[in-house]
Order: C-alpha cells, then structure tokens, then sequence
C-alpha cells in the first residue's frame, strides 16, 4: 500500500509497503481522508522519536474485522490511543493515560497517512450517515477541542481569550462559542481573521489584548511567546489552559506572577469523540471551512510542504 | 520607636524613628512577636523593590483605634493585604487580590519589624486567649498553608507529596495530615525530619520519590528542582501546587509533559486567618515546635543571618 514514513525526522512516500495486519480484537481500516495536524509537524523536528507511518487524523472504512464482521462496511473514526484496559488509569477509565499506551501515528503504531491502519475495534467509532468525510475527518481535533469543557466549567458569563487562530485555535473557538461566553480570538494572519468572521467570532491583534481580563485564556499557539501573553491577560485567580503541542526545550515560565494572582495551568491533551461526532451531526461546528486543500497521498511531501507554511489551515490526504 | 529598615535591598536597624500614624479606621498596634519568613528573605535579595519596614508575621496589641476605642487591648494577628474595598476583586470578596492592595512589609505599607505598627482594624483579628503569642505569631503562614485546601479540595485517599520541609513547608504538612490523605515530605536536613517524625508524619529523601505516583504534589521549596522533581513525582491528570516564593529570574518548564499528562499547577498565596486560629485554639497543629531561636529587635540583623541559614527553621523578634 501507499504510505508517509517518517525515519529520524525524514518524511519518504513509499508506494509499496505491506498493509498493517490487525491483531485479535483489531479491525482492518481503509482510510478514506485524513488531516495533517501541527503534531505531526512537530514530529518531523523530533517532538517525539517516532519512526513509522505519521498521520493519527482519519476517516475510514472497516475492511476487515473478524471479531465483528457486522462492522466490516462500516464508516468510521478513531480513538488514537490504544489502551492496555488493565493498567490503573486505564481502570479509572482514563485510557488516553494508560501506562501502556500506544497512539496512532506518533509512538509504537503506525498511523493514518497510508491506504490503511489497523486499530482495535472498541477505538473505531461510527460516523453518522449525515456527516461528510470532509467533516469527520475533524472529529479528532474536535474531540481534543472539547477536552478543554471535559476539563472545567466555562460559565456563559466568563470572558475567554484564545491565543492563537489556526487548525486547532479555531476549533476550540467554534467549541467555545457554544458556551455562550464571551469569547475574543488572538488572530495573526488575515485567512484565520477572515473565518473566525464568518462565525461572528471576534478576533483581535496580539497588542489588543486587555491586561488581567479574562477569566480563561486558551494558549493554543504552542510557543512561549503565547504562554507570556496568557500571563497578562488572564486575571488574577483565573486559568490558563495549556492547548497545543509545546515542541522542542523548556519554555521559561515567571512563577511568582503565577503564584501572586494564583493563577491555574491546566494541561489538555485527547478528547471524547462521541460529542464531537454530536457537535458534528447537529452542524453547531463547520469545521470544514477551515480545508485549506485536498492531496493524494503520493503527493504527500508536497500536502506537509503547504502545512508548514505560517497560518495555513487544514490540508487533507485523499 | 526601633524597627528594621530595608532600603535597597539593604537591611538596617534604626533604634528611633517615628511610630505609624493610623489612617481613619485603622488602628496602632503594638508588636508582642514577629517572624522571619522566607518573602524577607527574598526582599532583601531584591524579589519586589520594597524599601520600607520589613515582616509581615506578627501578634500585638491594639493600642490606639479612634474608631472602635472598645478594642484597644485586643491582643490580634494582622491579615497583611490592605484592601480598597471598592475594586471587582473586592466586590468578588477577594481582598488578597485587591487592585490597589498594600501589603505589609512588603508592597506600601511599612511592615511588623518594628515596635508599632498600623493596620485597618477589619484586617486585625482578635487571638483567643488560650493561643499563646508563640503559637498566634504562626497565623499567617498557618493561613497561607491552609489556602491550599481553600484552592481544591484534598480527599482522605489522595495520596500527597509535600516536597520541601521548611518553615511553611512544616505548616503545610501539619494541616495536610489533618485531610487524613496519604502524606510523604521530602525533607533535606536533619532537624526537618526530626520535627516531622515529632508529629508521626513520613518523610524522605529527594531520591526515594516514586515518580508518576501522587495525587497532589506542593512544591514548597520556591525552586527550578522542586518544581522538577514535583513534575516527576506527579501522577497524570494531578495537580501540582505552586506554595512558595518564587523569586529571580524564570524557571524552564517542561510544558509538553503538562500537556501530555494533563498536570494542573495551581499559584497558592495568601490563607484565611479564622481557620488558622480555630486549629491553634484546638491544638490540631503545632507550629512553636518550629521555634528555633528568638532575638530582640535590637538584634534583627543578627536574626536574619540566623534565618538564612540553610535548613533554618522561625527565628522570632521579640
């Protein structure tokens, strides 16, 4: 089959790799679509020492399941963490921190930037017959958008800022703005400023940004620039919710402003799928305007090449 | 009146200058007892641009209150933040985050390092009579451990790390034992892990910390190490908090492993008083056992090079 693997850093196009073969329990996928993210970016400069097939954001089709050949035919997504079911956190229900873990794409499983992947089938989700490949193709990074309110309770009366307007940014503000809360947007590029337009969601530039305002800043920009920015805005005893891949060294943090306003950080990785997916069918989120453009997977070199450019949105493999 | 002067990071005693003036609804009190604490420590190496008198831990005796003439003798202990009573924090209830807040001995307002001092008479709290003034001149830091389970609440089968056994790091295991949660504290010096054997309270040594294994870890050292070791020691989805004086420059922080394990860091400042009162009057904690010297006044520079020692515990101006 087709696939991107990424060896130390390298991203190659193979045309010819041998198709994944699904363990006891696991079901065969065809991807059908599937979305470069900014991790994926990251694990090309070493974020994570992964080697394999990249690509953990998919759409596809069950082709093979034989502890559940019901399902085969069946159009899916994907839970990317794949988890012991043993371990503590697994069994205080929290299988996106089992000790065990596997994730799609970015450590010890190969992912979804090839003709197929294999995963087990309680990861593997099925799409409503109402929402487009375009669109669940977005359920993960939805999901992971949605693990902000899975973490705490936005009040519709909270003033939120989210730094940072791109693939992820502007989902969390379309997620954010079913709240009720009021929301403003720290957006760069005139294309971010321009969606977030066409939802009615605020946005503003970096220097616009009100000192001590805000209840809960998203720092969704994965810099330290970003994180500084949140230090000023938020006020004092509100959150900070750290949501973005945060790359490379250390970020240097002012620990005495954070204890002075007692400021709370929360870290906020993977999400629950199965709102996202409701959020999806309901149309109360239109992800798809965010499809900067479409590649086959051969041209995958070229599909990151347009990732990587400053402000680029959502580019899919087809 | 004698009082310790800090002016530019330099510490002076000065045996004659004037008492405070109260303001309109302010009080004159009279010094009993003061302590060190680590915040003076750091003034004098520069962590706020403080000239002015010094402390901020201290018991007295109201002796002068035109406003209310019925509480002059009132032995009391001072909350240290002056509060504007008018701003959206103090509206909130919130007068520790106050947006025009003095702070005795610290920020506009000279501070307990001295004969007399002045303090609006709602910050002035009276001492129970069975509360000797060794043990009432512990209130604040007693307050300021106890915001930690004002902040979030502690469940009798979490199990907890308090990493650093100082002054308030003593306090903070004291009232943490008192939750019934699990209690570990890193302790470095000898008479640190006597005292807390003292109260049946486990400690160790930074090296048998168990990593990726605590509920709740409190980083109480104020240092780049204790906020490394706290990252390890925690368990994913825990919370991590921040109950120190950070001062200098800014410590790295490794904000992926945030993420990936979703930590929460929470700044935690100052405390209430009333319950810190209610635990002495009960005898529920113990802090005179913290007393490790006592000087006059007229020897406060003496008292400081004492307090600096490293694992130095209260030295008390008497």
């Amino acid at each position: 089959m087709q696939a991107l693997w990424l060896e130390h850093q390298q991203l190659n196009y193979y045309p010819n790799l041998p198709p994944p073969k699904p363990l006891a329990g696991e079901a065969l996928v065809r991807v059908l679509v599937a979305g470069i993210c900014t991790t994926d970016l990251e694990l090309l400069k070493g974020y994570y020492p992964f080697n394999g097939i990249l690509g953990h954001e998919f759409v596809g089709e069950i082709v093979e399941a034989t502890a559940a050949p019901q399902r085969v035919g069946q159009r899916v997504v994907g839970e990317i963490n794949i988890a012991c079911g043993h371990c503590r956190y697994c069994q205080r229900g929290w299988p996106t921190h089992c000790e065990q873990r596997a994730t799609l794409g970015i450590a010890n499983r190969n992912g979804a930037f090839a003709e197929y992947l294999g995963l087990p089938l309680n990861n593997l989700i099925p799409v409503p017959a109402t929402v487009s490949n375009e669109a669940a193709v977005f359920t993960e990074p939805l999901a992971a958008a949605l693990q902000i309110q899975q973490q705490m309770s936005i009040r519709p009366t909270d003033q939120v800022l989210v730094i940072g307007a791109g693939r992820l940014g502007q989902l969390i503000a379309q997620t954010l703005t079913l709240t009720g809360c009021h929301l403003q947007v720290v957006a760069r590029y005139p294309k971010q400023r321009q969606l977030l337009a066409t939802r009615q969601i605020p946005w503003l530039a970096e220097n616009q940004v009100t000192d001590n305002r805000f209840d809960l800043v998203v720092e969704a920009t994965g810099t330290s620039s970003g994180f500084t920015l949140a230090q000023q805005a938020v006020r004092p005893r509100g959150t900070i919710i750290l949501k973005s891949t945060y790359a490379g060294s250390e970020i240097p943090v002012n620990f005495s402003s954070l204890v002075v306003a007692e400021i709370t950080v929360i870290g906020c990785r993977c999400g629950p799928f199965a709102p996202a997916l409701r959020l999806l069918e309901q149309h109360l989120v239109e992800p798809t305007i965010l499809i900067e453009d479409r590649f086959p997977l051969a041209e995958g070199i070229r599909a990151f090449e347009c990732a990587k450019q400053a402000g680029a949105l959502k580019i899919l493999l087809v």
